[in-house]
């Protein structure tokens, strides 16, 4: 799932939180969902689109398929570093993509990808607007 | 901070959640506020009067205030026991204060409150129908 | 992804709690990972294997790799219904998988697997004794 | 609970997370403590001393005692600002308090503290090092 190359791709880091470790002493596997998320919430604020305006804008985006790999893991006192690309974007679905790894190494972690589609605020499916198909797949001039 | 003896006091227990626990090996202090809230749905389930009735009746009961006392701690493999009254109520106000321990110990290990204010959809603090007030500080027939 | 009909299949069912929802009014979607995580928790609950004993006993579990489906969505006030199995099993790894509908309704709203490993305390990958692996895939009696 | 002149003052920001939003539309109640663990893990690390580093000399500091008071809300979209201070400190225990605002406005929409205090790794109360005691409670040179 490596991002292609023509593909703009986010790059954001924070700290791991110390309620999102679990008794195993890593973060815990759930957590990476909202990783993720925050992943997505950084491409689109890089893009200039924050979600809050796309919700504004009376269409949202839920998710309907997620799928991760755990390779390693991360523990309190580290960085996450997350990459985040769109792996593909049709009418009415988008797919991102995400690796995660410590600032601390190169390594990759945690892969996985969240599939979302567009819908109205009854929770309709519907198609994006082009304009918006468009910034989220190029990258920023 | 005991129950006084004329209050009806609701009770419910569930496991700890692996989720729930941090890297100390024990029930993140968050959670408890989690814990404070599966107690207070409880009580207003029991009172017949499921807080998500509350909201479609055009009520919201925001948390003005919280306050948390940590004696011991909850881990994984234990069931967490609440208990829940009504430790003060005015028109426009209400005060819930929680007790809880562990299934497999009387011992008492966090204790707390939650103020909550009475507002409509818009945030406005307004006055709950008596009928509401009777029945959260009234004990069930 | 339906359970094989000789398989044991667990049932549990708790109310949605409302830090589980979030801004469009529903289950977070990272919320059904820690559902899935109940539903395992009381797989295992079930057979007289709580995870706490297999973690006492020097094994791990943790998390390779999951996926999941979203085709609706569960709101507070609803209670959350698990179905819980185990998909495949072999020395080293064990996959489970779940089902999550809502009590009030018979529809099939999110089903998902966890992978896992067998690990010791180190994080080295192991052979999980047969006697826990009979258990697990086994009905009780 | 303005921190007093003579006292370092952290400031730290991040953006609202959607997984820590609820039905409400506005930020969990319980997230705000998790916020108050951001502000006190990056007070520490603008110190140089990582809550992981005290983990690892084999002192922990649990909490013993929360209190928060709600003036306002956080929504999706906005970046939480916390300005974190010791407001106390003693020997076997530590005081930090909380002001949480809005980076798009500079009123102080939640104010808290929490009580800590110095165990072992056996959960035994002792008191923390000279050093470290002044290193939490003196501003960075």
């Amino acid at each position: 799932m490596t991002p292609p190359n023509d593909r703009f791709v986010s790059e954001t880091d924070f700290a791991v939180r110390y309620a999102e470790t679990d008794a195993m002493g890593v973060v815990h596997h759930a957590s990476y969902l909202v990783y993720f998320e925050e992943g997505r919430s950084h491409y689109m604020r890089h893009l200039g689109r924050d979600y809050s305006l796309i919700e504004k804008s009376g269409l949202r985006l839920p998710v309907t398929e997620i799928g991760v790999r755990f390779a390693g893991s991360l523990t309190y006192g580290e960085r996450v570093r997350i990459h985040t690309w769109v792996a593909d974007s049709r009418s009415r679905a988008i797919k991102f993509a995400y690796e995660v790894s410590s600032m601390q190494s190169e390594e990759i972690l945690v892969t996985g990808f969240t599939q979302h589609m567009w819908t109205d605020l009854n929770g309709k499916v519907c198609r994006a607007p082009d304009e918006l198909q468009d910034l989220l797949t190029q990258p920023p001039a």
